[in-house]
């Protein structure tokens, strides 16, 4: 399947593919339900468009929600999927690792699957990757880098002998059936980004991936408007753009310019240490520390091992160039003068497990920070995250250290694109059909009304939500049904066995802990052999509660010969009866209801 | 000792108090170990400065945190208490529903204490305050509006019949033993909020409350900027400030910004509904919406438990002025058409509570959102609200409703000083000794820099933790000891019985869940009676787990019965090598580490 697919698109014919759907006007968006009206009975009018091969565009993940990136595009008997990302959980999926997407739909049309093509190189849009092809084996697509990354991803699941990657480069075609993905360079924050045409028998879609537009990139060249252009200019079905700054104005910065703020910086450090946290996948930003490094005689040091593995997959490629000798252990920074050394760490976000947050809590093995270290966040608080990058700063700062943080020298610049981006995308590919992705329900609302802005009609802009099926003939393009979606959690080794009823006593044991509640009983005698004993935990500390324990004993106690006194059979019931009176009895102590678990034994 | 107390501030011999200290240069801040250094040996030379009877400002609360602001200041055998707030809970501090400061201090000085004085009326200023004076059952005296909202807050704990409750103006001074406490209007969110000045034998010291200046106030008056400066030209020996927007350059807006974009958005709101969500405390942003509902011919409904709270006391008490027959009962909203009505909420941070909340998941008795409805959330999320404002914005737009929220309107401004008005408050008092308050490390270091940008010495600047005991004689201001300090959670009625082993019992609950292995055994016969069974909560789905809990249960029987075997006889072995057990299996299969608990029951 491999080689069939590879390296066939460069001469795809586009013009069978490209739809000519431009000259029909007035063609709404509707629903199912509303089709018929839109029919007219009776014979094709003469100038009545050509309804072709419909094409369905599926997402399972990514709208609505921030993360977990997954579309699936399905024509006649093929069927392809872009992004494979996770999510991370949400601050009630408690003890959940990551968050993947409903693969069902996959499953129930596997006959159909030709394979996967992937945007870039981040989590959320890879990072679902070895759970998706743990199920299905099927070929995967991506630029250099991205594959870079998720073979060191498929590595650590022991998936990467039997994986088929191929790496594509920018204006490649690769076929998927009936249809065809050509990869388009855009800008964004992490090298080798795509973004995809995708040439269906109903016209051709658009799908930017996640882009912005940087005139003056650090390498790689500026995103490929000509060609999102061209494809403009004969003709785009849909677009499907990114939505994440879609509430921000303007444009968004040019990734350059944290090169100026870094250069600057560094010369307000003389003397110090520089310690720098940034996200490990901005190879960009690297390339620019160590440009700055090396410009003022520094070592570079690095932390933290997503940034070791990226740092070291980035050389391997030749996306990040280093002088021989600019790189150090990290055990060789101790032989170093504070000004000259620069120490490149993970940690931005605050994340406590991180290198940063270690150093801050005077934890790192072997960084202890001082009043001689200028330390440097390069990196946006991720909403959610911002308490706890402000207890890094804090820490840090008790330490002595200078902390640059947030806004305070623009070291950070985002990778997606604001309002006039996106409206310049919008421009230049003319969709007929728009449908904003990447984003939560207000960024998607926000950007149908950028879309509205630049002339794209309400009727033909689509605010989807996952699972939504959308489909179209080229003349209309409307939501026909629905797809099993949702979210997967995983845990350790399970992939799903965690799922509402163990998300509420989580949650249930958190907020007051429990009580367990034991007893030996024989039940033909109705006697109580042994307890009833009572054991908590997250409760109350116990040795400083022991006469509320007691009662609480005795109280089960009578409840219980209660029960077998009146020959109670049904130990439902019984449980039911000691768990109601003990409950009633703490609440009104306590005014606090831990879980309470009865548990009786019979012998 | 009410009456004693009370009242006898006006004519305070404010000469007989006020220091003279302002001659005095070139004395540095030094901790107690530095002392003798700079104590001269041999007698007093002509020129050297008096020291004077040493007053103690102890901070409890307030410092390198946000929330449960309360301060000491202590002078020979007398003490009060300035504000006695509450803190939220962190996201760690699972379970707790507030957080008050440690009162050991006060304990242990009970015989010194003459009162407790509050700046104004928010939580974090008021919230400790029946938890005190449940221990220490002295004067409190505050401002009219403030004593207001202590009196509900001390009704739903049963304390108002027997506490001391002293309504004062601003420019009053009450007496505290050897110190007088002077109140001094300042500009803030709430109405009636005021800052004070100290008047102690060793020097004047200012606390500024929470304050910004505003000098278009709704109601109330500006900021009393003479009175501040009058103290200053005395001669002020310390300032403690407000630094809670120390990181923000600047000005803050005026409150009465906010009636204008209000105004511009009830207008563009025509013909819909009106949903206003705010903080409950802040009356003039109610005032002035109700101003614009007048204006505009819409009646007022209320809804959330604190707004009907707040807006009843601030009627009450005067401080909000609604025409009859402009407020009407939630219930009758329905008689009127969407374009007559305003609704005033609470919600404003995403509070899951709350009634925007509810009203957002359709999940509200009395309101139903539709597209017909313009809602204003007229408020910045607190930091570690983010995410909950954004979840109530999302579902409020896509039950179709117009959302204005964040920044896009100037509908809200904040209530603290930014760097300029920080710069005011230092030019004009001119201390010699500088502690900035209320904020977390970062804002302290910041309004240190900014107390440096206007000529305070470096070395008269303290940042100080809670439990500091700063001391100064009006020559030397220095840290000479700690006093007990922290944080006592509180959960239902129990107030510091959740520690750290509860609150890490919870955390591990929450995580993995946990298994309770249980088993009833006759150990002189060796012999197991009962089980061991298995009852698992949190950890996965058992009904699509039973294989794995039989093999549990199979090595539990395997475990105990070779301990039996082996004539174990310490019960502590036994359950340890049957959690260890488990604990091993469980892993392996997993990748998850439950809780787990065995408990033996013996016959």
């Amino acid at each position: 399947m491999n080689s069939q697919n590879n390296n066939q698109g460069k001469n795809t014919d586009r013009k069978k593919l490209t739809p000519r759907t431009r000259q029909v006007r007035g063609i709404s968006v509707k629903r199912n339900s509303e089709r018929a009206s839109s029919k007219p009975a009776g014979r094709r009018q003469a100038d009545e468009p050509v309804r072709k091969t419909p094409v369905r565009i599926i997402p399972l993940g990514g709208l609505n929600e921030i993360g977990k990136n997954f579309t699936v595009i399905e024509c006649s008997n093929d069927m392809f999927v872009i992004d494979c990302g996770l999510a991370f959980p949400d601050s009630e999926m408690l003890g959940v690792d990551i968050v993947i997407p409903d693969f069902t739909y996959i499953e129930k049309n596997i006959e159909k699957l030709r394979g996967v093509v992937i945007t870039h190189g981040h989590e959320d849009h890879i990072g679902g990757l070895p759970y998706f092809l743990k199920k299905f084996n099927v070929p995967v697509y991506a630029t250099r880098l991205t594959i870079g990354l998720i073979e060191g991803k498929l590595r650590e699941h022991d998936l990467l002998g039997s994986a088929k990657l191929n790496v594509v480069v920018p204006r490649q075609t690769i076929r998927m059936g009936c249809m065809a993905v050509e990869f388009i360079t855009v800008n964004h924050s992490i090298p080798d980004s795509v973004g995809m045409a995708i040439h269906t028998p109903a016209g051709v879609l658009i799908h930017t991936g996640d882009f912005k537009v940087d005139y003056t990139p650090i390498e790689g060249g500026i995103i490929d408007l000509p060609r999102f252009a061209e494809l403009g200019n004969k003709g785009v079905l849909a677009l499907m753009s990114d939505s994440t700054n879609s509430e921000r104005p303007g444009y968004t910065v040019s990734e350059r310019k944290v090169g100026d703020s870094l250069e600057m910086l560094f010369n307000k450090a003389e003397g110090k240490r520089i310690i720098i946290a940034t996200f490990a996948s901005n190879i960009h930003r690297v390339q620019q520390i160590i440009n700055n490094a090396v410009s003022t005689g520094r070592k570079v040091a690095v932390s933290g091992r997503s940034m070791v593995n990226v740092i070291s997959v980035g050389i391997e490629l030749g996306y990040l160039k280093v002088p021989d000798g600019v790189l150090i252990d990290i055990d060789m920074i101790t032989r170093y003068l504070p000004e000259q050394i620069v120490l490149v760490t993970t940690g931005s976000q605050g994340e406590p497990m991180s290198a940063l947050s270690r150093m801050s809590m005077n934890e790192h093995r072997k960084v202890s920070i001082t009043p001689n270290d200028f330390i440097i966040i390069s990196a946006n608080p991720i909403p959610g995250n911002e308490k706890l990058v402000t207890r890094v700063v804090n820490d840090l700062m008790k330490l002595g250290a200078d902390v640059v943080y947030e806004k305070m020298y623009e070291v950070h610049v985002s990778g997606h694109a604001c309002q006039e981006e996106q409206k310049l995308m919008l421009s230049i590919t003319k969709p007929k059909f728009f449908i904003p992705v990447h984003g939560e329900f207000k960024h998607l609302m926000k950007h149908k009304q950028t879309a509205m802005s630049v002339g794209i009609p309400e009727s033909n802009i689509i605010i989807g939500g996952i699972g939504d099926i959308i489909e179209t003939d080229g003349v209309d393009m409307r939501i026909v049904g629905q797809a099993p979606a949702g979210r997967v959690l995983v845990d350790g080794l399970g992939v799903g066995d965690v799922g509402a009823i163990v998300l509420r006593d989580r949650k249930h044991l958190a907020e007051d802990g429990l009580i367990i509640a034991v007893a030996t009983i024989d039940r033909e005698a109705g006697e109580i052999l042994a307890g009833p004993d009572v054991v908590s935990r997250g409760f109350v500390y116990v040795r400083e509660s022991e006469e509320l324990m007691n009662e609480a004993k005795e109280l089960l106690y009578g409840t219980l010969q209660d029960c077998l006194d009146h020959n109670m059979h049904e130990w439902n019931a019984i449980k039911g009866k000691m768990k109601d009176n003990l409950s009633d009895f703490i609440f009104k102590k306590t005014k606090r209801s831990p879980m309470i678990l009865p548990i009786i034994m019979e012998i």
